[in-house]
């Protein structure tokens, strides 16, 4: 998801290549791409020219470098520090949360009791947004005003604390509500519903029924 | 020791603060810490005016921001691709590394046995690094040839290997070579063998004797 976001939000086309990362296939797929390029053999991967790039991060600030900083980042200092160290943040961290919650933005869990630990990664991250809504979101209802980098990174937490349920007060609603009805998010979850039965070929995914 | 490489590279004046992470003090830190500004209470933390960047990679991109990207990456797309992607999974990855093999520029030890997993972490940093040397590094010793990003972000593991005496081939041991006889690392080096005492004082790392 952020990989794709990022794509999106750099205005460049680009071609998608979707391969099912469940079963079989996808350890055969790894396989080709070890033998052809560097990457560490998880998702996504931007191929652009000669350049091969493998991390949703590094994928991010290396269509910044084409496209111009301010696409992404907000252009005050205060306001892009933190953007840029939230980012980090949730790039590097939040081990409990996604280990307790993966995403499937076509689930949905009731009554799920969260461990110690993931209740402060979610105690923390809301801290985060409301520090970002308050102090920098006056331009919009993301996180600082506009869609930028940091709503690219927190979408998938949006999208698990969807899933799981996670009561949140109400500006994260809010904010939560941005995210989920933006263009791009509606065209990725429902790209994610038709592809279900293609995943369901691999026996990997329960059907929803 | 990257956000104070990130520093260093940017070639602005900077003040110091360093804080004793061992023990009670550093705990007092944090709480102080956490009524002034919204960092994870970790370290390193950037302030400049009302920005406050709290994470090394986000120090790193804030910094590049300010002197212009040359100073910290690669200027070509495949290179700067490259080592965008080295970085960050240098950032969000290697964990069996980091928790095998703490790090302590001061420390030597011999016959350590490294776990399944903490092989397949210097491995993979081993590629990364024959990779990098041998398509980018042409320029001078470093992974992209002048000091850089990467380099900042794979001194400390440069720092482990050393400490923990890990076996690596001979285009490693003079990329490894170069990045300790760096004089900002060698003076890194020399700051830590001066505050031993200082740390000693909290009982919290044996003494060298």
């Amino acid at each position: 998801m952020r990989g794709w976001l990022a794509a999106k939000q750099s205005g460049l086309a680009f071609e998608e290549l979707t391969v099912p990362i469940y079963g079989e296939e996808w350890e055969h797929v790894k396989r080709e791409m070890g033998e052809i390029q560097p990457s560490s053999g998880k998702v996504p991967i931007l191929w652009d020219g000669d350049a091969v790039i493998w991390d949703s991060l590094a994928i991010l600030d290396y269509l910044a470098d084409k496209v111009g900083r301010d696409r992404f980042w907000p252009k005050d200092d205060a306001p892009r520090g933190m953007a840029r160290s939230m980012v980090a943040e949730m790039h590097s961290s939040f081990l409990p949360l996604r280990r307790q919650c993966p995403m499937n933005v076509r689930m949905r869990h009731e009554g799920v009791g969260f461990s110690e630990e993931t209740t402060a990664d979610i105690v923390r991250i809301l801290q985060l947004w409301a520090e970002a809504r308050a102090r920098f979101g006056r331009g919009g209802p993301f996180l600082f005003g506009t869609f930028g980098a940091a709503d690219v990174f927190y979408a998938p937490v949006v999208s698990r604390f969807v899933t799981y349920g996670v009561p949140v007060p109400g500006f994260a609603k809010a904010y939560m509500e941005a995210v989920w009805e933006h263009e791009w998010m509606q065209a990725w979850i429902k790209a994610a519903e038709d592809e279900q039965w293609v995943l369901e070929q691999f026996d990997a995914v329960p059907s929803q029924g």
